[in-house]
């Protein structure tokens, strides 16, 4: 069976074909720029030659249409006809306390996630507006959701709740969910599978460290707290996102700027993070490089990023109180060997010792603590298309008739 | 020498005289109301009886002009002449950049006191007012500024700057300052002086938790983290103040709700912490008693609290990588020791062990972790009039001519 996975934003999408009869990626591409006169579309079949399209898309539907035809086309096709595909796993970003897991969708579930939106406004419409597109262009594969939010749906309250009227969680719905779920029990689940230990008592901190960044307490093999909020906006030092900042900054500035609630928002969002402290780039390749050079902004941004990362693992080895293992993913994580040693090597008051050469490695699973380290430490890729497609293989073959 | 310690809201002081040849408070009190026909005052002498009067005062000054009568009164006074006063020490809350130390008083420092009125709009205008009546009430004896944020200026980049467009720091002074700077100094020197420490090799964590509350890393003897921020609203859960939450939930607020930037503002300082989340009291003591009758929102907040204090902790202790000492301090701090209880007994990561005999203990300087426990946790009282009082004394006495 062939599983259609898609990542939908406002307008542009991510898309991988996976064969599941090997969890392997059959082909995989973007398009961007939907609506516009120069989308530019992508498709890269596996052992195949990668095409670059600049074209007029009217919309999402249009725009997966297109890329339908290239799966089966006879030059550039990599499955006989699109009856091959058995389902389409959509990632969808905010699921609220509705949804902790994988469900397929239905009138029910996309009236729910509508409900969601002004929880996740720039997220949950481009994700609907995906979903109706798939049925429209393959009328009668079933579409299953899968949430950012549903791994973390385990937290307890102490987790979730901020010291807020609690009015505010009961009636507006303001608390901590968590994001990036796929990504974190992906890796938590193949660190286990690694390291050979049962993932229901399996305690671990999953680092994911891209673009965007957030960090995960795992205990028993369940998400225990995060640091991503009610929005991706909580937590980590991202390219552009601020994390944790004062509440009462916000206030500071709309009293004494000209900027207003909206702009702030935007500017924590945009133009925070790596990016605003070094001024250099939100990527943490030009940062380093820079910093190297002597830039002293890029070198504050590197070092308050690792403060940063500090504080969320001590936090969470003592909210977990036994710690099996750190993992690193994402592009960052996997790829930042010398940020990584910066980390690890801090982390001696744990008993944990880096493996230098171990170390070394980029975008490969690899245990970079010696063998002697009292809690290992591990790289390992995420792949959340794949768990997106395991999780709509095993929904859809639960289905009646099936 | 005698040394009088003023601690000025914007209707209300607290102030204590001090006999700065044994270190002992000789009187204490405070006055609520200021300005108003049933002002409220209190006077204690020590050994004395508690005098409470309701009057009409006009402003600080009246007020403070009454209690200097009191303090020489020939029936209820502890010093024979007004001229014994050597010194006047104020609290004042935010130094900014400007002040690593406590200062004499002079015009040019009042300059930068209200210039730094943006930081702290609603604390350094009543410091101001005091210093300027004490001036009146007390020509010619010298005044001196100890600040709640000086402690702190010894913070590395990393730990004050937020991950925020580096212009708002340079322009707009946007960073953590922290503060309780006078009571995480003065219980960090005495528990290194008990435990035979030279306090600049001593790290240690102070937790200050009482209405406000903060815990402060410090690396051989100097503050190298805190929890509140640019503002006290960062941070801890407290009696009413959030502490730390996701900045995005701010925006949502202001876009779902009928609330403003300045309403969350208030909700977030005045109605939220332990008060919020309980609906019973911003007292923990009443928060603990609901719990134990079985309040659920009550046993919550605590939860809460609970968990947050346990983030601070673990994450200080990683920045620190050797912690020598954990130190509670401040209203619950030194009172709660069913609190401490619960927080300690979580710490075991970090190879910790209650003394639950030695934790029975309330408002006295105590040992409570075991004899083999890897870091020691005290209690030690806070006394932040006697820390500005013995600064007051010291600066006063290294003036030229005396």
């Amino acid at each position: 069976m062939f599983v259609f996975v898609l990542n939908c934003g406002s307008s542009s999408f991510k898309y991988q074909l996976l064969d599941m009869s090997n969890e392997r990626r059959v082909a995989s591409g973007l398009v961007e720029r939907i609506g516009m006169q120069d989308a530019a579309l992508t498709y890269e079949p596996v052992g195949g030659e990668k095409i670059r399209e600049v074209l007029h898309v009217a919309d999402h539907a249009a725009a997966i249409a297109h890329i339908l035809e290239l799966l089966v086309d006879a030059k550039t096709g990599v499955i006989g006809s699109l009856k091959d595909i058995t389902a389409v796993g959509h990632r969808v970003v905010h699921g609220a306390e509705k949804f902790s897991k994988s469900v397929l969708v239905d009138e029910k579930v996309i009236a729910v996630l509508q409900e969601n939106i002004p929880l996740a406004p720039l997220h949950n419409p481009p994700n609907i507006t995906g979903i109706k597109a798939m049925m429209q262009d393959l009328p009668g594969v079933p579409n299953v959701a899968v949430f950012d939010t549903a791994f973390h749906t385990t937290m307890p309250p102490e987790s979730y709740l901020y010291a807020v009227p609690y009015e505010w969680y009961e009636k507006l719905h303001v608390r901590r969910y968590g994001f990036h779920g796929t990504s974190h029990r992906f890796v938590s689940e193949r660190a286990a599978q690694i390291l050979g230990i049962a993932l229901d008592r399996f305690n671990c901190i999953t680092c994911h460290m891209g673009n965007g960044s957030s960090f995960t307490a795992i205990k028993n093999g369940k998400s225990y707290d995060t640091s991503m909020g009610m929005t991706p906006l909580e937590g980590m030092v991202m390219g552009t996102r601020s994390g944790d900042i004062d509440p009462g900054v916000l206030r500071f500035l709309a009293d004494t700027s000209s900027l207003s609630i909206d702009d702030i928002d935007v500017v924590l969002n945009k133009q925070s993070g790596l990016l605003g402290i070094s001024g250099v780039s939100s990527d943490m390749r030009d940062v380093e490089i820079a910093a190297a050079q002597g830039n002293v902004r890029a070198q504050l941004a590197l070092d308050v990023l690792c403060h940063r990362s500090l504080k969320y693992i001590g936090a969470y080895a003592i909210e977990l109180g036994r710690v099996d293992a750190i993992i690193f993913t994402g592009g960052i994580g996997e790829n930042g060997a010398d940020f990584r040693a910066t980390v690890v090597n801090r982390l001696a008051l744990l008993g944990i010792k880096l493996d230098a050469d171990a170390n070394n490695v980029r975008g490969k699973e690899a245990i970079i603590s010696t063998a002697d380290s009292a809690i290992k430490v591990m790289v390992v890729p995420t792949n959340e298309e794949l768990e997106i497609a395991r999780d709509t293989r095993d929904i859809v073959a639960a289905l009646p008739g099936r």
